[in-house]
């Protein structure tokens, strides 16, 4: 399969998670995993989820506007660079973003 | 060296060359590089140079608003996430730009 299509399945996947049902993101973190979010270090699966769900703001939608992907590693890893909208239940106008996704 | 403080320096180095000597940046890259710039794949240090150095802007300024810093991979590389504003010589409104840098 194309690293590319590959990768924009697992984005739209992440995304959807994290908007229905932000625990269920457990399923794509590993013990290893490390969170950065906001200069943040989070590491391991289940602290890296109880970080995740307990950002100040509960129905959110994210809208993907690219989706970059290059291969990582002697192992044949990838790393994805995602950026797009994140709208918050309620406020006005959405907010920027942007994440690296790394397997 | 604290890695925030390596990842820190190395980027204000990064956007310091790109901003007074774009074609300096090839010192930061090696033959097994690759850049992805707005979904186009470009390898190798040359190649590199030559996709930067012909983006259609003259001068600019990069300005840092955060600088996230991951361990990554066996061998003790890096993976640095930067994200800012980007000034264009000419324009009224800044850009908003998000980088990643791996070592």
């Amino acid at each position: 399969m194309d690293p590319d299509a590959v990768a924009k399945a697992f984005v739209e996947h992440y995304y959807t998670t994290f908007d229905s049902n932000r625990a269920g993101l457990a399923n794509l973190y590993q013990e290893s995993s490390m969170l950065t979010f906001e200069g943040q270090n989070t590491q391991g699966c289940q602290s890296i989820v109880a970080k995740l769900t307990s950002l100040p703001f509960q129905q959110c939608q994210h809208a993907i506007t690219t989706v970059d992907c290059q291969p990582s590693g002697p192992a044949g890893g990838m790393i994805v660079f995602v950026s797009g909208d994140l709208q918050l239940t309620g406020e006005q106008h959405a907010l920027k973003f942007s994440q690296l996704l790394e397997d």
